[in-house]
């Protein structure tokens, strides 16, 4: 298959397009490289040494014989650009990384949560458009997140992106239906992972895209099969305030001997999965498409579920890290309870890395072997959800000011 | 009350601004204009003779005293200067009417596509954005559609905004619970108000935001008290193939003797609320603010429901118009019924104006009155839902061709 892989050079999607590439596809990836602006901008790095796109993909043709072709577009401002390559080119599939990821990056400022919404919204829809004005009938792959059921104030499990509910009719009777399920997302960033769905509801019921969204949890880990093989593949590794989600902040503070920041009672649950599955999840919904004229089909992409003062116990058992407690930045629930189904992806013959197993090789090959290349500054999460909540929320667990109020 | 009136120039925005300053608000209307130069971009212009904004708030300056203020401002591009004006004003409640607002022009080309999404989803969400940014506790309405609700399969009355459904719980127990009204626009006009609705819903409940959404009918009439006072101060009217709502563009196919428009088999139920009572439920609205941290408060801002080749029968008995019918440009459903829930404002006093009782007036007062402005040519609706459609979609009744097929 020709595959694009848009937003190819980020976490997620440069091993998935190693992955692909592996399999005999032949692979495209388009990206602004906002991702390593964001990084300048922020001052922060990868943990791990990461090359230029440019000398990765050259890496992984000299490595394997195979070419992964680099386009740099904007997806959100070069419409036209999209759509001429896209009418070039005709990929099978799409599989749409591109957007801007981090909540608290999306919190940050009233300049950041707009650039969140308009990046997002407009990547999206830019795709969704040219597709129909160019009449390609790609199987489309979108990379949701488990954020956008929100907090479930519902407490009942948490179904493939559709809830069955039962609705009193006109004639007094109950009528079952199954319906997109009550979106509650918690920033402004899984937001816009709620207006997509509602951009793919409508691009797929009124001109028959074949839309395949994964709801993803948190995804964690470093190295898949591909990036192990040569170090200059080696994928990132985000442990700053905004971009680093909460497991590879405690690897790193446990690797630093920092204390384990816990936010709250750390009594919130979220769901998780391994990169290698990840990568492997998408593989399997490839494969999966829709039919013309079907509904948006949904996957939650996640294994398996733990409280975050859970995880900061387990690695501290496997580092001998100590336990920092700090306010929550983020308006949330201080607990909640989390099931999800993913039975789809178990059926299709997902077998999933767990925490348990995995989390130690994790420690020793990337947070620990990186260690030196730590900036303890940037660890902390420092955007408030709010302005009163960013009024206490103001110093890290070694005294150091977190922001400047203002 | 100091009152914002976004988009103030435009069909409703103008008499909800004449009724506000008549009832003592100091108003201020900020527009960008884009209205006036849609009209030109499309070659069509209001039925009605309509003045410039400057000219018509002086003209009534002249006929009350009072003044309305206008500023030229876009809501989706120019988000500093907007956030700075309701820094500088701080105004107690802001109307948001500043939207493009027709679904056959949303629907034109993936150009009006692309500018309806970006128009309408950051001029709603600069303008939640600044009021976060700024600390204003103003009272925002906002101007939504029936159209989010989509056509509906549930068979149940449609509620305003929420829908009461039985979920199964986790412990297998059923719990009721209430949940925005699972939303399915039929056009990209109408998705952007479903996108806007989870934008309120994030808004109020992660910043506090007081925000009310009035989900209205089609609106019908020219005419509100204020409007009347003088020539100079009348509503636009618009009966172009975009623009023209379908009561709109049955009234002038009478007048001019062209046989009244029907697409499809007119089995399509539709929701309508005459100008002035539209006017009156904004009023009524402004004065029932949520209280900070409560839900976004929904109002279904219609009066009465008929099918579409009911009202053309109607018309046809008032005017001994013909009727003709064509194929339907829409992807929707042929034939739908629509219960629709509007106690809210009936509650709060509103005394609803019939078709039955003031169709005639709008015929003679305004349709025969200016019929002799009318461009034929631009009367037959041209926008295409799909491209298969398209090619379906070619000829008027009087056998031009209605677009170039591609
Ligand atoms: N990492 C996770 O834990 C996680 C969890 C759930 C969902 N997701 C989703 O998976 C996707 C990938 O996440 P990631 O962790 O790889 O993020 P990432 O930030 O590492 O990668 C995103 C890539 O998209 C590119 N991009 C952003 N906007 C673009 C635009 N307008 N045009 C072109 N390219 C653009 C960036 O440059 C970057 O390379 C995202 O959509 C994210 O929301 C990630
Ligand atoms: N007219 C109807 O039948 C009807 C029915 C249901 C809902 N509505 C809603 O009511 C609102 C007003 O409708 P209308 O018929 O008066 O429409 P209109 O097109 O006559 O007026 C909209 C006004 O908003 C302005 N505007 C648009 N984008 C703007 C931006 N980015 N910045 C500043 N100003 C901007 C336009 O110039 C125009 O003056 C719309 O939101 C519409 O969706 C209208």
């Amino acid at each position: 298959m020709k595959i694009a892989v848009l937003g190819g050079d980020g976490f997620v999607g440069w091993p998935t397009s190693l992955h692909l590439s592996d399999q005999g596809h032949e692979v495209h990836i388009l990206d602004n490289l906002s991702r390593r602006w964001i990084d300048t901008e922020l001052g922060v790095q990868s943990l791990t040494p990461m090359d230029s796109i440019q000398e990765r993909t050259r890496v992984w043709h000299a490595e394997t014989g195979r070419r992964i072709h680099f386009h740099l577009i904007d997806l959100a401002t070069d419409y036209e650009i999209l759509k001429g390559w896209l009418a070039k080119e005709r990929p099978d599939a799409v599989i749409h990384f591109a957007e801007q990821r981090a909540a608290p990056y999306s919190m940050k400022s009233d300049r950041h949560k707009n650039y969140t919404v308009s990046n997002n919204v407009n990547a999206t829809h830019n795709l969704l458009n040219a597709l129909v004005e160019i009449e390609l009938d790609a199987h489309l792959v979108h990379l949701g997140t488990m954020g956008v059921y929100g907090y479930s104030t519902i407490g009942a499990a948490i179904p493939e992106g559709y809830l069955p509910v039962e609705i009193e009719t006109l004639s007094g009777d109950k009528k079952r239906q199954e319906i997109l399920y009550p979106t509650r997302p918690g920033s402004i960033y899984h937001m816009t992972k709620s207006l997509d769905q509602i951009l793919f509801q409508f691009y797929a019921q009124n001109d028959g895209l074949r839309i395949t969204d994964l709801h993803q949890g948190i995804v964690w880990g470093t190295h898949t099969e591909q990036t192990r093989r040569n170090v200059q593949l080696i994928n990132r590794f985000d442990y700053d305030g905004d971009y680093g989600t909460v497991l590879n902040r405690f690897l790193i503070q446990a690797a630093i001997d920092y204390p384990l920041t816990v936010h709250g009672t750390g009594g919130q649950t979220r769901a998780f999965i391994h990169i290698q599955d990840s990568v492997r999840c998408v593989e399997l919904a490839l494969r999966e498409a829709p039919r013309r004229g079907e509904r948006v089909k949904v996957f939650n992409q996640m294994t398996e579920t733990h409280r975050v003062r859970d995880l900061a116990e387990l690695v501290a058992k496997l580092t001998g890290a100590k336990i920092a407690w700090l306010p929550n930045p983020r308006k949330e629930a201080a607990e909640n309870d989390l099931v999800v189904r993913n039975d789809q992806f178990l059926d299709l013959g997902l077998e999933p890395i767990t925490l348990a197993e995995g989390l130690l090789s994790e420690v020793v090959e990337v947070a620990k072997r990186y260690a030196y290349r730590v900036d303890r500054a940037r660890v902390p999460a420092v955007s408030a959800w709010t302005r009163e909540i960013g009024k206490i929320v103001e110093r890290d667990p070694e005294g150091r000011a977190l922001r400047s109020v203002s």
